[in-house]
């Protein structure tokens, strides 16, 4: 019966003490200034680059490793990684993770249990839902303040889960045995402008819904959604014999941070009675500074509205609030009531989280938003919009001083700017007068920039096909940044675009 | 044009050094022997005991915290919150996080980036590539070994998502336009044991199938599928109008740790024309362990298999393996070209998971895998699974030489013992002629028992429903267990059961 009693697994100590000192020093003292962003590799040179150490691919038989390989691989991860706290690294919507929403992620790691119940997470549950009411009352939904109430809302891995599951509430609501029946025959249609998050689409097929019942309504030249236009396709839906079930805000969009019109379209979503889900994974963030959360105007109107912390406010991945108007309907809508875990007879049952969600088990993301919201408090909360919004003037303000060298493609005015280098030739820029081969050349420089970028390791930023040409989007949401950072970009960005395009 | 220059977030360097001190204690010198599982507090207590440090409630104005307040806090969040990796916590299907998985989410969290694509994320990207492909060998999977052909699979965040996941790629098989046109009118049916997981249903809810379109087949006393019933219910299902489109055979029971018979239902799903998918979120490590891989004999055959590495193998929340046997149908289910992060047009743009995946961002959950796979080798793994079980074989020895005090309900064979005590005036114990009166107070004392347990600190242990009886459930995936600490573990149970029991 006692099978292998002798089995015993040695805790590999003197790894784990080995990565821990080369991750804390990480954490403490970052690549910055002159540092590359990053020692960037092809995957073939990465493979060999591991080969003398560990490597990448695990064979047939994975030999156990000592301490000095491990910490040689950890340093080689390290040295061949993206850093995304560099004041130069304007790649993603998100940078600069803040030190505190580190070690705060370190601390929940450390302490590694579920969110979903109260007696495994106890402290967690707590910080969970006062992080939910204050979120809930920033964004000025109602929220409950009585003892025992349920939070306005639920942490998601990320907004496209989120994004989904709101969906999902927003089905259930029109068609609410759809838990168990399924759906019915209705044909939904969802409405989101053509420059919201493809979120929507991918939950749309992943729901049933599809994506062709995903109406993409016009938007303006911004980004921002054409509200007049929103009306025409719902009505044109409705001809079309679509059940119209909710519209996506975007709050934020991904390539230009324009904000639609939260309390117009809330006007439209009141009277075709459908519900509106403000996507704020990108702009929610707006809320925390007093000049900037005029944007979200009507947000408090919503249904539903998605916020990414790990996005403007430099958490780690991933830390995502879904907020609801109606957390009543999250039990009804998520719940199965699985007894081996939400026993309804054990202590302080009524707290558990898990059973008004889609996941079981989840990450503890709310310690290190706590930590990282009391280390800065309101005030420096503000801080860091208002400074990912002066480091964006101060892109526009250099752009527009640059004597036509760069132009802007869509200017913004808060924190994301999308412009192309001028050649000498085409100074000043008139994109609509732009002759098909120079359209065409433009084109394929910015790939050619952005090879140089990594190759070189000097910055890092994305570009994408906008008016047809591939423009770089300069985002700005990491707390570093200096005005300099963006002056030696410019003139990296320069310098490449200057030898480049003898070649293109 | 440029406002707020001045605008500067200093980062709270302060804090975070106090607080990673504690998060580095925590690991390398955790709680163990008699120090308390949990110092349990209710939510009103706990409340108390923030309130003179930080309150977890935010109010209407958070200030910025004393870097003294802060680590304070860190030391009550340590403190209040349970220890799950001391050897007398058996409370979930995780438990004994390995200090190197821990360690290496940290060094992920420190790099902070997203998975999703290669330019940010080379060196995950291939670590990922490359665990999904030996995930895939060691389930049996075909697999290609060419550069640069897809990974058999991808990273969900956790168990539900993946079955999710998995359910949406069987239904475009069945009709491929379904991400574009939306679901059928077809009435889908999903077959799962009665002791399969939740999952099934949540997924069901989530993708308009409707949870009473999962049928729950029936399975044995020990909680394996009865395929002759499946075989039936399938027919059944046909009769009733219902297109049967999966069956989900469960390798590791949440309960009992039973395997269902998966290469019997292959040969169902074969001949059916069904997509076969394994719930191998708990058991799939069985895999790693020569004694016992046979329990997922079968598991090369099916279509698609979650396995959750955060469960068995003690890496940390979450780390959850999908696998499919074709991963050319990833794309086309889950993509989108959204063309601002997968630029057709840039470098090594072919190895981006991201446009196969549902989620957009996604936290490093790969590195943590691939430095606790090197720290301890294929036999390190396998001996992980042997002490398992090796444990859980100490636990039935001693139920079985209890003298009657103890007499399990299921006993099992691999990881889980689901057991009651018994009042003396009841031993032995025979559940079928148990008065009604008693099986009642039985019922009643799992959850006091608990309750002591958590109030004491001594143990954490999960109760659930078992025949109409809440039953203890002892479960054996933390590699810090030893047989003393399962001897003492049921000594206390022993002494809180006996002093209950007269008040029941």
């Amino acid at each position: 019966m006692r099978r292998h009693p002798e089995v015993v697994v040695e805790p590999r100590i003197d790894a784990a003490t080995s990565i821990a000192e080369i991750a804390t020093r990480y954490v403490f003292d970052p690549p910055r200034d002159d540092d590359p962003v990053i020692e960037f590799l092809s995957p073939e040179e990465l493979a060999q680059a591991f080969a003398g150490v560990i490597p990448i691919e695990l064979g047939d038989n994975v030999p156990a490793r000592s301490a000095e390989a491990l910490a040689s691989a950890a340093e080689l991860v390290v040295r061949h990684s993206v850093h995304t706290s560099h004041p130069r690294f304007f790649n993603q919507n998100f940078a600069g993770p803040d030190p505190v929403a580190v070690i705060g992620d370190w601390l929940g790691a450390a302490l590694n249990t579920t969110n979903a119940t109260f007696e495994a997470a106890p402290v967690f549950t707590l910080m969970e839902s006062a992080l939910l009411r204050k979120l809930g009352r920033v964004a000025g939904y109602p929220v409950s303040d009585e003892p025992g109430s349920l939070p306005p809302g639920l942490f998601a891995p990320g907004g496209s889960s989120a994004t989904l599951y709101a969906l999902q509430l927003a089905r259930h609501r029109h068609q609410p045995d759809i838990v168990r029946v399924g759906a019915s025959a209705d044909r939904l249609a969802i409405f989101v402008s053509d420059a919201g998050h493809y979120a929507a689409v991918k939950s749309a097929a992943l729901l049933g819904i599809g994506m062709d019942n995903v109406i993409k309504v016009a938007a303006d030249d911004e980004g921002a959604m054409d509200v007049t236009a929103l009306r025409a396709e719902i009505t044109t839906a409705r001809e079309r014999g679509l059940t119209p079930l909710a519209v996506i805000a975007t709050a934020g969009t991904t390539v230009t941070s324009a904000f639609d019109a939260i309390d117009e379209i809330a006007d439209v979503c009141d009277a075709e009675e459908l519900w509106l889900h403000v996507d704020g994974c990108w702009g929610g963030s707006a809320l925390f500074s007093s000049s900037h959360r005029h944007r979200l105007a009507g947000v408090e109107r919503s249904d539903s509205f998605v916020w990414n912390l790990h996005k403007m406010m430099g958490v780690t991945q991933q830390c995502t609030a879904l907020l609801v108007r109606d957390p009543g309907q999250l039990g009804p809508c998520f719940a199965t009531g699985a007894d081996y875990i939400f026993q309804p007879d054990k202590l302080h049952a009524e707290f558990d989280s898990g059973d008004r969600h889609f996941q079981c088990a989840r990450r503890v993301d709310a310690l290190k938003l706590w930590l990282t919201w009391q280390a800065y408090g309101d005030e420096g909360f503000e801080a860091r919009i208002d400074h990912a919004v002066a480091m964006a003037d101060h892109v526009r303000h250099r752009i527009r001083s640059s004597d036509d060298e760069f132009a802007t493609i869509v200017e913004g005015d808060f924190s994301n700017v999308v412009f192309v280098w001028v050649p000498p030739e085409l100074r000043p820029f008139d994109l609509d007068s732009l002759a098909p081969d120079h359209h065409a050349a433009l084109h394929v420089l910015a790939p050619r920039i952005k090879g140089r970028m990594q190759a070189e390791g000097t910055v890092m930023m994305g570009y994408q096909p906008v008016a047809e040409i591939n423009t770089f989007r300069f985002i700005l949401n990491n707390s570093n940044v200096e005005p300099a950072d963006i002056d030696v970009t410019l003139e990296f960005i320069s310098q490449y675009a200057t030898e480049e395009w003898k070649g293109v």
